[in-house]
C-alpha cells in the first residue's frame, strides 16, 4: 500500500457514505487512519471545525486538508490516486457516471430512510417511492450490464453499493424483499459484494438492521 | 467562436440552470443553438426523450447526445473545452469548488423559491432561512476574495451568478434588501454583472420578477 500522505477519516461505522471513503481508498491500496466520532454521544473538534458547514462525516484529511461530502472525496481520491480508475476519461461517459451519481445521491437513502423512520400507511408509500427509485436505477442505468459501466467496477458501483448495507434493515423493517422486484440490481448487490475490497469494508448487515432498530426504538417509531 | 461541433440546448429564458450553460459556452466561445421550452404548454419529445428521468431543461446535446443537469454540464463543458479553465487544476481546490457548487445547488434556489411561494409568517421565515444561506456562503466561501477562488472568475462564480438574477424578485416579494445583510455578496453580484458574458446572457431581473409575480398570481399566492 502507498504511504506517500496522511490520510485520515472521520468516520462513522454504520454510515454509508463514510464506507464509500473507505472503499475509495481501499480500491486504490491508500492506507489510512479511521477516527470514529460520536455522532449522538458528542462531536470532535476536529469534525466541528473540519466541516462547519454540514458538521458530518465523513471528513477526509489529506495532509490535515479536510476534503468533504463523500462523491466529492471520491471524485477528489480518483483524481490523486488515478490507478486503476473509477470515473471514465471519456467527458461524455464521466459525465453520464456523475449524473447517475447525483440521481443516487439525492434519492436512494432518503427513500430508504423513509421506510425506516415510519409505520403503517406511510410506510407502505415509502416502499413504493422506494421500489421506484431502484427500478429507475436498474431500468435506465445498469440495464444488463455487469457494472454500472460496463465490465469494470466504477464509480457509480463505488457510490452505490455502500448504500445497499442498509437494504437488509429496510427488507425486515418493512417486511418485503427488493429482489422480488429488482432481480438484476439484486444479482448486481451480490456480484459486488465479492469483491475483496466490498467485503472488507462493509459491515455485517444484521448489525446495521440492529443499529436501525435501536434507533426506531429510542425514537418510538414502532 | 468555435464550430468544431453541434450544441444544442434544451432551454428556458428564466431558468438560473439554463443562464448557467449559455454562460459557460459564451466564457468559452463555443457557438451554440438555444431551443425554447414551453413548460407550461407541453414539453417537446426531444426533452421527455432526453431526461427521460427528470425531464428537465437544461439538456446540453453535443452532437446529439444529451448532457444532463446543470452544474455537471458545466464541468462536462469546461473539460470538452478547457480554456480558459473555470475548475481550479489543483485537486484540493477543485474539490473546494465542487463542494461550494453542491451547497448551493442545495441551497440557494430553493432558499429563494420558499420567500416567493409564501406569504406572511412563512414568508418571514424564509427570508430568514434565505439570507443565512447567503450569509454562510458569503462568510466562508467568498469571504473579501474578487471572485469565489480568488481573481479569477471560476466554477462557483458561474454557478452562482444565474440564481443572483432571481433576487430583485425575492426582494420585491419579500420587501427586503439583500445588500442591508450580505454586502461582500451584493459588491460580487454587481462586479459579475459587469462582465460580458453575464450581461449578454441574463434577463433583466425586472422580467424575471414579472415572470414570478405573474405565476404567483395564476396560483394564488397572494
Amino acid at each position: 500500500m502507498s504511504k506517500r500522505s496522511e490520510v485520515v477519516i472521520l468516520d462513522c461505522w454504520a454510515s454509508p457514505f463514510c464506507m464509500r471513503v473507505k472503499l475509495v481508498l481501499r480500491e486504490k491500496g491508500v492506507e489510512y487512519e479511521s477516527r470514529e466520532e460520536d455522532l449522538f454521544g458528542g462531536k470532535s473538534q476536529l469534525l466541528l471545525s473540519s466541516n462547519p458547514i454540514h458538521k458530518k462525516v465523513p471528513v477526509l484529511l489529506h495532509n490535515k486538508k479536510p476534503i468533504l461530502e463523500s462523491t466529492n472525496i471520491v471524485a477528489y481520491i480518483d483524481t490523486v490516486w488515478p490507478s486503476p480508475p473509477l470515473l471514465p476519461s471519456s467527458p461524455y461517459e464521466a459525465a453520464q457516471a456523475r449524473f447517475w451519481a447525483d440521481f443516487i445521491d439525492k434519492k436512494v437513502f432518503e427513500a430508504g430512510t423513509n421506510i425506516w423512520r415510519s409505520t403503517g400507511e406511510a410506510q407502505e408509500v415509502a416502499k413504493k417511492d422506494f421500489i421506484e427509485v431502484l427500478k429507475q436505477l436498474e431500468g435506465s442505468a445498469l440495464g444488463d450490464k455487469k457494472f454500472f459501466a460496463g465490465e469494470a467496477f466504477g464509480f457509480v458501483d463505488l457510490l452505490t453499493i455502500p448504500l445497499t448495507n442498509w437494504f437488509l434493515a429496510y427488507e425486515k423493517i418493512g417486511d418485503f424483499k427488493i429482489e422480488d422486484y429488482c432481480p438484476k440490481l439484486s444479482d448486481w448487490i451480490k456480484r459486488c459484494n465479492q469483491r475483496e475490497s466490498v467485503a472488507k469494508v462493509l459491515p455485517d448487515p444484521e448489525k446495521v438492521y440492529e443499529f436501525v432498530a435501536s434507533i426506531r426504538k429510542s425514537q418510538g417509531i414502532e
